[in-house]
């Protein structure tokens, strides 16, 4: 087991109509009453959720924040920071999915940072997000984790930029989760917050086998768990049970617990993101696009896990081989079975020479990912060719 | 899934030769310099642990309080309080086991509570711990938990009373994870140690079935590394990957993530601390005695959860009552495993009557436990008679 450190101070208030709860919880960690409300487009206005939001917090002055895209966009993210200065605001309360709570994890550290926050995201040197503007959530996608994590994504999309940030100061302070909420969701989000889940969980154990035993059985009850509710919710976004067991998955596939001591990948994370900002396309799609072709690509070092992972996880049997084989091919039929391509081609047309694209993407950042910090740019290459 | 709030604010930090970090970390959290060092008996001062954490905290002014006991004693525990308001003392650092973190949450609350503090403890109406003095903890002997909860359970031996308190300002500020410490533990320890966290996850697991499916995965895969790691750590103590499996587990069976959304137990301790504030007889020890009974007892309330319990964890098949009843057997054969007796006559000769005595003291209390909040009286009697 490697040396780690954990803290997650992210308070967790889980369940069916508790939002009454929610000005107490502001007053906890703001002691003024000026909050922006920051969330995208009309869904939380069409569903209701914002009138029941804004019935709560009568004692507050809310200034409206809404528009924060899906893999938000830095120039909508500076205008929100810009906002908060010019109107003297506290607190922030993200209502939304991933893309509106790491926007807002954005507008936390940029509200007070001297110089142009996109440095940090390109990891200048010297170029750090100091303390952060305090911020909650309520959640109405269950799918990135971001809603009790301190990492974010912020993307560029007019230079084709997509750029990862975090740190401490970026937990948010309380989380909302109402497993209700999965009910209005169209059926792709659904399945894009399953993929997401479980990807979240294979870039963390889908490696080498390790003596953190612990760890790496939670990361299969993560992965068998999202195997049962999957078809429920996917069918029915209504049944509570497995969108609430779906909406407790998507915590702790990315709360901190499962990288504790563990070697991780992130290698179809990295691609993937590229897809999404070359493309548009959904970053679970991406994630569903990169995966199976990855562990193709690298089977050998990563053939031992895989093993584990077929028997434990699909119960399979036999020869090890044909289990690990068998266990990519039952990963990606998990994804298709939730109406998810696992080919560029089914996105784009634009996919001309985009393997080369991606390898020089890498090649300009040196980027040298996964497990083993080893994976090469002709690897990419394959890998992005060979997803195609 | 019922509603719940989970939030855990400690900070982590696991492994080896990370005590460098120890001042930057008090200092986090205490802008003063004068710390009561609290801990135990001469252990560790044996294994040197005393003076390689005096060493990193020259900056500081410490004061030392040794002597806090195994199920650490409330008139003891006081004259910590004491002695904390007479030096103005503003931090604490727990150096030990349960017991002795166990001892400085009380402490941390009894300091600044007007009246006396054992009001609290049996929750006489309208006392309650207010703000609690900081602190952290640097473990000794993987068990409780502890070090990353708010509970503490508190004893009076003279009146035979031991009585759990806790709240939100009780959690550890830190703890550092060294598994390093568990080759300096006896064996007893050790398996104490196991029984320990097992039983914790066995309280929140072993009740009925549920919908909460990752939670239960989460239970299953902490006795499953429990089952898995045991033999090794408890032959060799300095098994290294052995003892962090076991220090984590133990985080793991009771840092607040098992019981989210599920129903709980919990009267196999209750029974169990009587059998202390009676005997002495070690805490994991009376788990041991009590919960193969219990299961007994309540065997047709508990059978379906004992099934899932015996097919997963103990990988048994078959007849369903077959499987039930095994797993009882299996979890009393594993007890046994680690040296630990599993009868009350082969801790003391004084037993006779015991049956009765803890019946009285449960209805005195007018406690009803177990997941249904339905355990009676007579089976209460009915269980420890069994248990001699």
């Amino acid at each position: 087991m490697l040396n780690f450190e954990i803290n997650n101070p992210t308070h967790i208030i889980f369940g069916k109509d508790q939002l009454d709860k929610l000005p107490a919880y502001i007053s906890k960690f703001y002691p003024g009453k000026k909050i922006l409300l920051a969330y995208g487009g009309g869904s939380i206005e069409k569903t209701g959720l914002l009138e029941r939001v804004k019935a709560q917090l009568n004692d507050f002055e809310l200034v409206l924040f809404p528009g924060i895209e899906a893999n938000p966009q830095f120039t909508t993210l500076m205008k929100a920071a810009e906002l908060i200065r010019r109107e003297n605001i506290g607190f922030i309360l993200a209502v939304g999915g991933g893309s509106v709570i790491d926007g807002v994890k954005f507008i936390s550290g940029a509200v007070n940072y001297q110089g142009d926050p996109w440095d940090v995201l390109l990891r200048k040197p010297g170029c750090v997000f100091g303390d952060a503007l305090p911020f909650g959530t309520i959640l109405t996608i269950p799918a990135t984790g971001s809603e009790a994590n301190s990492g974010a994504v912020i993307s560029r999309s007019e230079i084709h930029e997509k750029r990862t940030m975090g740190g401490p100061q970026f937990f948010p302070k309380f989380s909302f989760l109402d497993p209700t909420v999965v009910a209005t969701l169209p059926k792709r989000q659904v399945a894009n917050g399953i993929v997401d889940a479980y990807m979240h969980t294979l870039e963390q154990y889908l490696t080498f086998p390790t003596d953190n035993l612990l760890q790496e059985r939670q990361a299969e009850a993560i992965l068998s768990t999202l195997i049962e509710i999957a078809p429920a919710v996917y069918e029915n976004p209504a049944n509570y049970t497995a969108a609430a067991n779906l909406m407790w998955c998507a915590i702790h596939a990315l709360n901190g617990n499962l990288r504790c001591g563990v070697p991780t990948d992130w290698a179809t994370h990295m691609i993937g993101h590229e897809l999404t900002a070359f493309f548009g396309i959904d970053h679970a799609r991406t994630l569903a696009i990169i995966a199976p072709r990855l562990y193709e690509a690298l089977f050998d070092k990563k053939k031992e896990k895989l093993v584990q992972y077929g028997k434990r996880v699909w119960q399979l049997s036999g020869d090890e081989t044909a289990i690990a084989q068998e266990a990519i091919a039952k990963t990606e039929a998990f994804f298709q079975s939730l109406g998810m391509e696992t080919r560029i081609s089914a996105y784009t047309d634009e996919f001309a020479g985009i393997e080369r694209k991606i390898r020089q993407r890498f090649e300009e950042r040196s980027w040298k990912l996964g497990e083993h910090k080893d994976l090469g740019y002709d690897e990419v290459e394959r890998i992005v060719k060979a997803a195609i």
